[in-house]
């Protein structure tokens, strides 16, 4: 009875803890050496009944701008509870903390607070930051390493949140509710002309994604049908410029053709039916990229 | 007593639905990006319980023809009731149809109709073909895209499908037991010669994998040890004429000689031992891709 | 109560099998094809309650030394009673014998006993090697094929003894304790002078891994901040002279510069801060690859 007792207790609190069992891991550690297992090792040491995904290990080296792009693109799909580790940590053993943040939506990042955290930050909402103290919460081990803070601190303190062995208090003292945030460009209208930036591109299929969202678009009264006049600019120089229809989907145009569409962040975006957009007009993702369109007839 | 009523039937009837919680992804989404884990975060946030796998992620971008094959390669491996999700969707938003396909053999294969069932509807059989009723199976989301069906339609009608939160009938209304085929060459012999094509390339190892069965190189009296004459073509063009023995391994024959050899499909096919066939001489797969043999000697 | 009995009597035989359900993939097939996917179909069929990893697919193909370190380098942080698989078998279908090690630290290896056990052998300790039986422990299938022992020996074994469908003594005869050892030379010292060579490169970053260990260094004396001559040569020609502090992290200098530190197996490493120092001194690795190193002051 006692024990009974015990296990509605420790299912309350588990439930308390809101946590869900999941860790959701992100570097720029690739896949060809064993960073990522050693990694999933130790969540593994810790709880074997954790379920454990990958978001990508593919971010390019210390490409922090990259990292904080994806977790914005993922984190919502995923439940409340889940926990994220993103390693993409040029300054590993200097002075940046390391942090889990909580979102308002339930979400928690575990991750350098170099500034990862950007973008989710600003759209899901800081519930609490803490910074994780390094004297519980990472392994005990004699071959522990300065360089490897992601399998010795971040997927051990994930792992032990995620399952529940510590809750979010114990990770370390709470932070004042900031991040260090990249600087970035938000899009804004002038006059007739909406303008943006490239901050990423669908490298797979070389598409090209603006920070230019839905709201933005409907207050120059864009609808499908509407032909777009698009201007992208590297740094002063004009790198394209054409016209193309607001479609809802790549079959709208022949294929070659390019369009302009809602990509899945409901951000507006160039491709061409078939082929890649940034392979045949040469175009990256960046600060320096500036997007210019205005409606040139419905 | 009568929660322990309900817990064996819902036991039951989830042996009737037959799916066993289990999710093979495959696109041409790449792994550089979050597209995958916005998937597999749609699949959890159905439920927590679901065990989610990958086939591959890295088919060649709108390659339909090479979904098909890994689907032929691996569903077979997989014990029934596991739910595929492929996603090679080129036409995404335009008419073509979202379908599942019960297969004889009891897997699921959750896709665009556009080709992808080809190798498998023929191989493993229809038992049963629906079309996903999107007004039910598609996620409710302010956020939901035209051009992300992967993620929105296909992740989420798997998930819960595998589940058992939707029984198959559940899906959409049955279609006639067709899916629309990619047209694709059969090996034949003509005479003494044995005639194929390239369907595919061993991609890794860079071996040869052609059409032609194990069934038909014993209706020619090939056995280990069988010298064979082959001959490739691209379209008209001679590309490589040689002779090598028929045996069961790579090791049979010096490094860098070649050899024939039956594939893990148990299809003729032609490698160098510890060399790759493709890149000495220049070969890639499609339906331009002629192969003949003969038997040299025995 | 003949049940609970029988309950107690499983777990308790469960636990002196000591296997934990969680096998680990390892193999140069790449992630483009299906046949990582069929190992784990494989996996499923035999029980759908095991927890599946991936260590890497992307192995050098053929290069079993590669395979070798990737298990140094992860198998110690996975629980004890893991089950790992390594497919590198150039020798598919030769003499090489299949075998199971059980090491002194309770993890398993099916693999091939082809070198690709070496260093976890020497590291971790020989308990028991047994040779995998192909007359019970191979699926039985129309199907099976000659070159793909992977999916239809290793995986399927793995999956057997992981799920505890097999005791570890049903595995197959049990073999002296001694493997098939890639001759590698060991790092040591020569009057002022420390000797080793580049086992393997941090390939995703550029990073120089050497085969000097913490021992060693202490025992020069070397200490955070002092600084190291380093020479590198290929066979006898010198390709890299350079002078750098002995730091504990990547930030302890500025962006381009060289620094040495220890690796997250506490190996003597060198990197530039930011920027890989093979691509810009064109250094790979293997045995060809030598490193002198020697303190130049403190």
């Amino acid at each position: 009875m006692r024990y009974l007792l015990l296990l509605i207790l420790s299912v309350t609190i588990k439930g308390a803890f809101s946590q869900n069992g999941i860790v959701v891991f992100q570097s720029d550690f690739g896949l060809k050496d064993g960073a990522v297992a050693a990694m999933k090792g130790v969540a593994n040491s810790v709880s074997g009944n954790l379920k454990l995904y990958d978001l990508t290990h593919e971010i390019p080296t210390y490409n922090i701008w990259e990292a904080a792009y994806r977790l914005e693109q993922t984190v919502r799909y995923w439940p409340a509870g889940t926990v994220f580790v993103s390693v993409v940590d040029p300054g590993v053993g200097t002075e940046r903390k390391s942090v889990v943040l909580k979102t308002k939506s339930g979400h928690f990042v575990v991750t350098p607070d170099n500034g990862t955290l950007t973008l989710v930050a600003a759209s899901l909402g800081i519930d609490t930051l803490r910074e994780i103290d390094e004297a519980v919460n990472r392994r005990k081990d004699e071959r522990q390493s300065y360089t490897f803070h992601g399998r010795d601190v971040y997927a051990y303190t994930a792992a032990r949140l995620a399952a529940g062995v510590i809750r979010f208090n114990q990770v370390g003292k709470q932070l004042p509710n900031t991040v260090v945030n990249i600087p970035y460009q938000k899009a804004g209208t002038e006059g007739s002309l909406l303008k943006g930036t490239i901050p990423i591109l669908d490298v797979q299929y070389g598409n090209i994604w603006t920070n230019i969202d839905r709201e933005l678009l409907k207050s120059m009264n864009v609808q499908y049908g509407t032909k777009l006049q698009v201007t992208i600019f590297y740094k002063d120089s004009l790198t394209y410029e054409g016209r193309m229809p607001f479609v809802p989907t790549f079959g709208s145009v022949e294929e070659g053709e390019p369009l302009a569409y809602l990509n899945s962040l409901l951000q507006l975006s160039f491709a061409l039916n078939m082929e890649s957009f940034a392979d045949r007009y040469h175009i990256k993702s960046g600060a320096d990229w500036k997007v210019v369109v205005k409606v040139a007839e419905k």
